[in-house]
């Protein structure tokens, strides 16, 4: 492990590879035999298994209900939204058919080819098309309405290039679906998403996020309006975090999904779907980690406080052990996860090294010496300060460091991201910025989509969103010259 | 729904389509517009989740972590292991493209056949295979093991009969996946797995199973021993409700996972898998429900207290409910659940019906007399039977009801099942119990799998396990004549 992480090539250098190695090495992730298809293993799993907690949680104190729907879709029901077929990228996995056989030649098993589905079926890239497929026959009335749905589930879009969290062919998520009688009722469903997205992203992540609408090129498929919560990681690029979509009546005309309504008409139903997935994962390690490893805020780290016995004989070990354990058990009594790793065939320096690899907020360490003088050495991982502090009041010292280290790296990682927000107000301003600094430029922008596309030809950039809190403000797009009433925020983007 | 429910068929009627009929009208899942899979409704997840958070802390209580590999596996690796790619049943969903297109013609879109997959890629049935193959780099020395890793995950067995629950082509369920350093731990490990289901069974859904061992026929392909926990349902015919397998080296032999032991030398990776599905929801429903519905034991149980208003005016509803209101906070500071159904659309009647199919525990009732005398009315679902009791002392009743309810719930399905176990001395006794009684028959059997699979083809009866705690006893196979040393349990099954 030592070995390791000296190996861990320095964000500096190639923020890239900084990246894909942090995540093997912390044993968060690893791709698989299966092209484009990782393996989360146990220590990403159980941040993303406090995620999902934490997540399903809020959607519940805001009225959601969990359900389960189909992996597979027929391959009709895509064709049944026009947008939805037209703008949704085609690279799906396509099951075409249902049985294997021993190959009669005896070289182990082949497809029967006599087990062709009539239909192929498309496993999910998303579940608007079978949800609202089944919400046809959930709705009648008013009565009926709001459905108010969330599904955990895994959903596979066939990327070229995968990489870990980030975007890989098969990911996990959660996808929100709900059904509403009126278009006002929608579209604060999607408001409020967005805002649960938000507060989770800020206060639990502390990862300072912008909200605000998709301009009509970035948005999904088959949707009036999209929310967006950007968050801007350490190499200066955007990374989209999660998003919330007011689809209008699309999917119900689509679906022929009607209900009569208080006043005794007909009409279709509203929609809304909200999802965030693993990226979550990797926008927390890019957001933070350094070059000696993760840094995770307290709230979603798996393992608060690792304690390290420092030791010379057997009987110190066991009297060290002893004390961690009585203070461990106060910790744990506050809520606080501790691990105490007496581990004797690897050194303490090692095992240093380990932790701060896996971002483990506080690591206490003892010694002889601290056995006799009561005190113990103290490392926070957000700034590696390191104390030697009193036993007495640890715990209360530890519980008080748990909301400082969470508000520290926000704030860290809130500097940063206001440092990098740029107003421009010329085309070659604007290519000097995003070649020289990165990050995310304010700019006027004429409105079309045309012009949208010409910049991210010419850049690779592309409006992040039009933030909720942008002020209105007379100017000219930076591209075309023409009239603008508001800037957006530009950026190059995960 | 008070027709809805008159229309429920009567479980002596047509038990199969009595319970088909209560998933659906219960509002527990329902089939989907994909053959063979279900949509689990919020209401059914609702149980299923807190199946899953019960086991879940039971897991990790017993040591093992999360985590989650790919969702396809590549056809080659299920030739590896010769007896799993033998009995493993081969009716799976085939990935065999990865990109839509448009239709040139128009209509639609079709399967882009430039883009076929080299090797096909197969929706994992079970995931033995893609984990071994990953488990092969995590392993190297004794110090890497065990490796206690669990998985929640959807699978896909392209079954041709498929029913809501019982056998669906898409399920969702968790595999257990462990490695360790020798035979006996992998084998305690199995034992301690299913003994984790026996109490999950016995004492959070109130389920009464046998643990033993499964005959060789009906081990899991590729197992060495197969262990399982046999529930009895209301119409005779049992339930494989959970297994655990301890696998031996086969697929650490497959995948080459060799490990240097604590001695220096190689060797290779003991394995056990253990698995429970949503198939506990239809072990769950088929086990208690009666023809007004389901009878859900309180700890699984999604609403707890149900509480409606029985009121002639407004006024009236206002002042129930503040009562109710003031009762359920009681209620929810002991962490029972409780919903108050002050709906005005429907009548008492109705709701109580709903509810009453809904599986809900205890139902109180209050109207203007019951305010005036300081009563309510309160309703048990799992005996219906219906008492005036005094407000006074209600919230240390239903919390006593709660325990009653679980324990009686158990203790009917444990008499029951008691009373379908059937000593059977003769082939003809044998057949005749099977048709007129059903149920578990304790029979001798001499042990070969020739006569497992005659008594099968003769009869549909196969050998559900051999209990752990079957005595030593001498006798003559049922079928043969053969000298038996013990008994073992058959029955019919799901």
């Amino acid at each position: 492990m030592a070995k390791e992480l000296k190996d861990l090539t320095k964000s500096d250098d190639n923020y890239s590879r900084w990246y894909n190695e942090l995540v093997v090495k912390a044993g968060l992730a690893e791709t698989s035999a299966v092209r484009g298809c990782m393996v989360i293993k146990p220590y990403g799993y159980a941040i993303w298994e406090k995620m999902h907690d934490v997540l399903d949680k809020m959607f519940k104190e805001t009225g959601h209900q969990n359900a389960y729907f189909p992996l597979f879709i027929p391959k009709s029901f895509f064709s049944k939204e026009a947008h939805h077929v037209e703008g949704f990228a085609k690279e799906c996995a396509v099951v075409t058919h249902y049985r294997l056989k021993n190959d009669p030649h005896g070289n182990g098993i082949v497809v029967d080819p006599d087990a062709k589905l009539e239909e192929e079926l498309i496993v999910r890239p998303t579940s608007e098309t079978i949800i609202w497929n089944t919400y046809k026959n959930w709705i009648q009335s008013y009565r009926d309405l709001p459905i108010l749905c969330n599904q955990w589930a895994n959903v596979v879009r066939w990327e070229m290039r995968t990489r870990l969290f980030l975007r890989t062919a098969e990911f996990l998520w959660q996808e929100g679906h709900t059904a509403h009688a009126t278009r006002e009722e929608a579209i604060a469903e999607a408001e409020k998403m967005i805002n649960v997205y938000r507060d989770f992203a800020e206060n639990w992540m502390s990862l300072p996020v912008i909200v605000g609408h998709k301009s009509p090129n970035e948005r999904f498929a088959g949707a009036e309006d999209t929310l967006t919560i950007e968050a801007l990681m350490q190499d200066g690029k955007a990374l989209q975090s999660g998003t919330s979509h007011f689809l209008g009546q699309n999917f119900a005309k689509a679906f022929d999904v009607q209900f009569v309504n208080k006043e005794g008409k007909r009409d279709y139903v509203w929609a809304t779907s909200w999802g965030v997935s693993t990226r979550l994962m990797g926008a927390l390690i890019m957001a933070h980690s350094d070059n000696n490893g993760l840094v995770l805020p307290p709230k979603l780290a798996p393992i608060q406080v690792v304690m390290v016995p420092i030791y010379k004989t057997e009987e110190q070990l066991k009297a060290i052990v002893e004390r961690f354990e009585a203070i461990a058990a106060q910790l744990k009594a506050k809520g606080i996860s501790v691990k105490i790793d007496d581990r004797d065939n690897v050194r303490p320096g090692f095992k240093f090294s380990e932790y701060e690899l896996k971002g483990v907020p506080v690591r206490l360490a003892m010694g002889g010496r601290d056995m006799e003088n009561n005190t113990v050495e103290l490392v926070r991982r957000d700034t590696l300060e390191k104390e030697t502090v009193s036993q007495e009041g640890l715990v209360e010292l530890v519980e008080k460091l748990m909301t400082d280290i969470q508000q520290n790296i926000f704030k860290k990682a809130y500097d940063y991201r206001q440092s990098m927000i740029t107003k421009v107000d010329t085309w070659e301003e604007f290519k000097r910025v995003l070649d020289e600094k990165g990050g995310f430029i304010s700019a006027h922008w004429d409105g079309t989509v045309e012009t949208e596309v010409a910049i991210k030809d010419a850049t690779k950039a592309t409006i992040r969103c039009i933030p909720f809190d942008v002020e209105e403000e007379e100017g000219k797009c930076i591209f075309t010259g023409k009239p603008s009433h508001r800037r957006v925020l530009f950026a190059r983007s995960y």
